[in-house]
């Protein structure tokens, strides 16, 4: 398989990463300034979501932030003060950084759980929605705050993801006011998949990323790639290319193990092949 | 007009049918399995919702299971034991015919509710989803348990159909974990559009139906045809195609007649032309 | 810039407009017949909304009714009547006229906040559902009846646009039955973006759009057009569209004034440019 580039060593510069046995925790770790991103902390977070498309050991990801804080974004001084002084290439070089890091995220096979507690904003609130599954506290606050800082809502696939998480309309609010919302309303609007307590919201992430990286690996996979191939495609188009994904996963043996583990009245071991 | 066929007296071979003045019901009745499909009822689903697109004497469907569950989806024995033993054209072929379910409800005229209540799960999950309102009780279990037995959530549709049910988040967390919501959580997020007790779930479903088949069935029809036709159109283009739809219902009898009945403060008599 | 006309006095025929530095208030008001809409309203509405991408001097638009009620839609005498006696070239004129309502309202740069307090039904509840934001009353009865009068839910775009806004299975659900939903459902399914009391709401819409108004309105309009143009753009096509959209408006001095406003301490004062 091409799946033989090892990640479970890899040495983060710009955070912090860790992984066991098969699930990796991505930490934003500048605490003392509620984790910001950079220049060099978008490109690395770019290289490695890309990268893990080849990664033999990594099958699936916890997002997370040290400190109580999910992550602020772009950091004033580090980002937003240098592109007030950018020519338009160098504009959209940064925007193209940014936004690939949403598609490599979209493009991995690794489902990402967010575990976000505190401070969640701008571009953090984007890695936040561009991860798969969202746990987080309830005081968590929630802002995509680009209008605060005189931009538009449109950053990094925010006017295509945010409403299809969350709804159309109370997207444009957020997007327009650039208003927090808090951990329970996040829940409510179904920006959240789990509340929990503040101490135990990473430890839940891992945990749940635990049962996906213990089950059908190669089958998550499919099903995160084909939720983004179909997110503009007709419906009658959506399900013929869920036939010929479906039949692909049939001939895996996983597939197989799950039948002869349910004949056998045993629980499956899947090996993700 | 060309919907002459009769189907109010179709004589199923692999469920139960049964048309009461053009609301018929549809009952997957294998109720000592909680209803599973086989290859030949999902055969006979696709073949009877294609020709209901000329049935001339159904106007409504509700789509239930007996015994208190709906649909325990495909056969463990009947279906998953022979997948795993078959060749990819063979199984392609089954995906197919899966997806072509789904297509067909989606494509025939009468809206279709489903009446839910106990298991319904994978496959019976999907049939419930390509339905267009789904009415259910506090015990109605609904899983997509694709991934329990090795495979993608990508099936029948459910990666395009279920993010824009109850949103992209809380579809993903479904898909990947296959994790059964009961009744209450499906009306919360909109899957359920009416929540009953177990024994009035039917005679509910059927009674809404009764009231869009005593309606302007021609004008439902086209509500559904536009709903399938704009899945994947732009605004713009999708009220262009609305102009069109609805200045073709504005030439029905159908128009005239609630316009005429308001004029003489009565309520309309709906023909369906 | 091209955004030189003067709407702030602009005369309005068939409903009432007013401007309070930048803020329009459009009122429908003929509250006798709870603001039913005409040929000619739909017209001067359509081209009011075309106006206003070159309006220089209006924000934001707030969108409400007189006296207690929002819109009826399409009035019974003065449409509905004509329209049964229409040929198919005229129905089309007609239908192609209200969709072009809509699409000017998804077009212009202005954010629109729907301030809906009792009736809103029909065309109205259309007009509700392509502003931007909608604040609404515990007594609002949002309906899309259209199939009361023996139509199509498929009109002005409500097939796309409701089940982008409340979830499709719910969407389905109005839109074949006509049933009207109160406020207090209007806000839990996100049609509702704020519950204000009866008196209140005008003013709370007001004050709202005087916030975005005092914003950053160059990165409003961009994100108004993004949320438009990624209506049916695949993810990583609207991440590449966000990108030059979002690298544009880094281009604007209000982006310079934030960043300058940040570092000095203060609270920014946006210009719109």
């Amino acid at each position: 398989m091409n799946r033989t580039a090892a990640y479970a060593e890899y040495r983060a510069e710009h955070f912090a990463w860790s992984c066991d046995a098969g699930v990796a925790t991505l930490t934003l770790n500048r605490p003392e300034r509620k984790n910001p991103l950079t220049f060099a902390s978008y490109a690395e977070l770019r290289d490695l979501f890309r990268g893990l498309a080849y990664a033999g050991d990594v099958d699936a990801v916890v997002l997370t932030g040290a400190g109580g804080n999910f992550c602020s974004g772009g950091d004033v001084h580090e980002i937003i003060g240098p592109l007030t002084r950018m020519t338009m290439p160098e504009l959209l070089a940064f925007t193209r950084m940014t936004g690939d890091v949403v598609k490599a995220m979209r493009a991995c096979p690794q489902p990402i759980v967010a575990a976000v507690d505190g401070v969640c904003a701008g571009a953090g609130a984007m890695l936040a929605l561009a991860s798969d599954l969202r746990f987080g506290t309830a005081a968590a606050r929630i802002a995509f705050l680009f209008t605060r800082v005189g931009l538009a809502g449109a950053d990094m696939g925010a006017c295509s993801l945010l409403p299809r998480v969350i709804g159309h309309g109370r997207a444009a609010e957020l997007l327009f006011s650039g208003r927090a919302i808090d951990g329970d309303e996040a829940l409510t609007w179904g920006f959240f998949n789990r509340l929990c307590a503040t101490g135990d919201v990473l430890s839940q992430a891992q945990a749940f990323a635990r049962t996906l990286a213990d089950g059908p690996t190669f089958g998550h996979a499919m099903t995160k790639a084909m939720l983004h191939a179909e997110w503009a495609m007709g419906l009658d188009e959506a399900i013929d290319a869920e036939a010929q994904a479906q039949a692909i996963c049939m001939q895996t043996g996983d597939f197989r193990r799950a039948y002869e583990a349910f004949a056998a009245k045993r629980a499956p071991a899947f090996e993700g092949d």
